[in-house]
């Protein structure tokens, strides 16, 4: 919907992947697929970029298969895009310069756990869902949640944070080592599995967040945590953003170690009471939620409500009882779904800043302002102890006036969120959505990253057009 | 006193090495010097590893000036070696292949301090001991420690950790940005302030544990953290390693959130009881230390009391009250001091290694019957919640004999730790005296750390003969 995607002119020769695409079919069989439709959805994520299609999927099975095929790609200087959930958003899986998308959905051991350590090793294709159910009886669990059930792959490539980044943090802290395999087929391990190291450059947390661009991810070890013994979960309304954001700086500041502390504005709580049919104030919400011990947990909750309370908060309910923690984040949950009935048969664009905390008020305050000479809906919510929020763009997208106006919203977003020394995407990732905001951004760093990309991949093979143009 | 180290023969000639020391001369006058004690004292650390010293030693006072000298020196194709408090301990600051190393201390501003934002910005020259001064009065601190008073720029460059580690994270977690000096003199920041960002290749983290071989730090951002309201701090005897190591697993897997956790053996204890003259018991012992509200952490000493109990553990005592806390710490704070009585005359030398946790009894115990077949003694600490422990080898560093036993002991000791797949280096880093066993622990993924090197590198001026081999 939005402006074509930067189609390249260096893509393969017919002949180069026609060449490619015959050996891989020996190699894999059944497995390799040129089929239309199959190609479509392996060219689109969830976002409002179109899909990009690569000239053929390649479904691997394991490691060894996944640097077979690149290597015969590689050969034949033929583009590969690693593939898992398709639930990235800003076009990071779309075969800009045609070539072979890889699918890992069928790489899906869980390979170890080690309880005693907490940690895991998992193939690609396993899903954070899928990685709790299995630990569930091992009395651990893996905090990262980004929404969407997203491979484990993935999100490590992306980055991926979600709701209990402020305890927890994000993949960039949670990925403890991978198996990747490199342009030319090679197979490294970044790190062996030690909790801390300082031995060479740290090359784990260099393929977190690239994006498939200097290696294929197909194993992950996972940093795990004990699940906690009490959880208790919290909810307030508030005057103003600023009044909730206060509160949140003073109960990080405290030290008091809140798990989650989510955001949400007037307009999504509008939303919200429209889609649930509840009568929650449509004013800035907070929801929190702590883990410790019983004791710890309900001290927390008092604690974060006397600190509420001297920021105008009101209606503060906390519990411990599971069910009503699953009521009171229901709320919140349901955000996501509650968007559409601010604009029926409107289609959804998030954006994905972050700034400092002290910035954060500001910064949502500024965009509201910004909006409300939009004619393009946009509720927020926001992962607010980290100073992270979308807003969801409510748009038509085949209406050329209503894609320009979301994007000067989001351009306009993420050049106040960098003036506040802030980054163009807190979790999202790069893809070739935000390739200029990240020159906007980093500026001479930029040069880093290229001189990175061509030093690991030489012919620009790896999903290439993504983070750095080359 | 160990092999002599890895000189290459690539030194600059003499004419380039002259030119580029004239010019820095009338660049920095009196700040250029090439007096021979000043040279061997920055050729030096605080290891057994020998002064190389460098041909010059430039004091810098900004980013700029950096910049400036490092122009210089690229255009000569002369090395630099960046030098703060030369507390590292693996040859680091060591002028292989002569050159000018670049002294930082001079750089110790505290140029903002953010407190809604927990986080600061200081120049490379700050200690960690200046910064928690500094910070006083605003509420927070620093958490990392790595025992010496060394500067950021340094715990930075050698990605340090030390006793905090198990709760607040490494230098890896705790640097926010960085301003870096490139190898052409170009100046980058490497991230802007938010807490998290999926925008492009992690280059903050790339750079913290490079060891100047990538660039050189001049500005860091840093996490902060609010001081605790309370502080508990816990000792307990054990029957054996194994007891105390499943009593601090459990600790962690319980999800009690517990801020250091330190282990002595017996011959540890022994050192300090001599040293201290105090009679605690001489069996393996751990110190713990709690921190958050009054009543957190005394429950949590009470549920560690517990867990420490079904494990053997014995004369568990534990405080809040600062003066108390201080005598209970003092003993493994003497320990460094301790060491020497065990062999009067006798240098240290302090291995480094760090495993899985479910292997570190294993581990440690296996070293212990190594050790008891030697004729050199080597009392043992360790962050055990991290899996990272250190022998203090007591040798008599001129008498080769000595040297070799003492290479022999520890070359075993990282091939141990790299079995269990744990890493050859915790927190020390690589400097050269690592450099074969990062080949060991890493194979494979050594050549991508080289092509890295080379890429951002490409004169190899940057502290040539550091981490990999070009």
């Amino acid at each position: 919907m939005s402006a074509a995607p930067p189609l390249a002119n260096e893509k393969p020769s017919a002949a180069a992947r026609d060449a490619a695409i015959s050996e891989l079919r020996t190699l894999l069989g059944e497995r390799l697929s040129t089929a239309a439709a199959i190609r479509e959805r392996h060219g689109k994520d969830e976002s409002y970029h179109p899909s990009v299609p690569p000239d053929a999927v390649a479904f691997a099975q394991s490691t060894e298969e996944v640097s077979a095929i690149v290597k015969v790609c590689a050969r034949h200087k033929v583009p590969v895009i690693p593939y898992a959930t398709g639930t990235s958003l800003e076009g990071h899986v779309a075969a800009l310069q045609g070539g072979v998308s890889i699918d890992l959905m069928q790489m899906n051991r869980i390979i170890e756990v080690n309880v005693d350590d907490l940690d895991c090793r998992v193939e690609p294709g396993v899903t954070r869902k899928e990685l709790n159910e299995h630990l569930r009886d091992t009395g651990l669990f893996f905090p990262i949640d980004p929404g969407a059930n997203a491979s484990i792959g993935g999100m490590a490539a992306t980055r991926a944070s979600g709701t209990n980044a402020v305890r927890y943090g994000t993949m960039r802290e949670n990925v403890l080592a991978l198996t990747v395999v490199l342009a030319d087929g090679r197979v490294i391990r970044t790190s062996k599995r030690a909790r801390k190291s300082s031995a060479g450059y740290d090359l784990t947390r260099l393929f977190v967040g690239s994006e498939g661009t200097l290696g294929i991810i197909t194993e992950i070890t996972l940093r795990l945590y004990g699940i906690p013994a009490a959880i208790s979960s919290a909810m307030c309304s508030f005057p103003s953003v600023k009044d909730a954001v206060d509160t949140v700086i003073q109960t990080i500041q405290t030290g008091i170690p809140v798990a989650r502390i989510e955001l949400a504005d007037a307009l999504q709580m509008k939303a919200i009471n429209t889609y649930s049919k509840m009568t929650l104030p449509e004013t800035p919400t907070l929801w929190l939620e702590f883990h410790g011990s019983e004791a710890a947990v309900a001290e927390q909750a008092e604690m974060v409500q006397t600190l509420a309370a001297e920021h105008g908060g009101t209606d503060f309910t906390w519990t411990t009882l599971p069910e009503d923690r699953k009521k009171l984040w229901q709320a919140r949950h349901d955000a996501a779904y509650s968007n559409r009935t601010l604009r029926p048969g409107a289609e959804l664009w998030a954006t994905d800043v972050c700034v400092p905390i002290s910035r954060l008020a500001d910064c949502i305050t500024e965009t509201q302002k910004d909006l409300a000479g939009s004619f393009i809906p946009a509720p927020i919510v926001g992962h607010v102890g980290d100073g992270n929020f979308h807003l969801t763009l409510l748009l038509k997208p085949d209406d050329p006036r209503e894609v320009a106006e979301a994007e000067r919203i989001n351009d306009r977003l993420v050049k106040r969120a960098l003036a506040m020394d802030g980054t163009c995407t807190g979790e999202h990732g790069v893809g070739y959505g935000k390739l200029d905001f990240l020159i906007a951004e980093h500026g001479e760093a930029v040069s880093v990253m290229r001189a990175i990309k061509q030093a690991l991949d030489p012919d620009n093979i790896l999903n290439p057009g993504k983070i750095v143009r080359v």
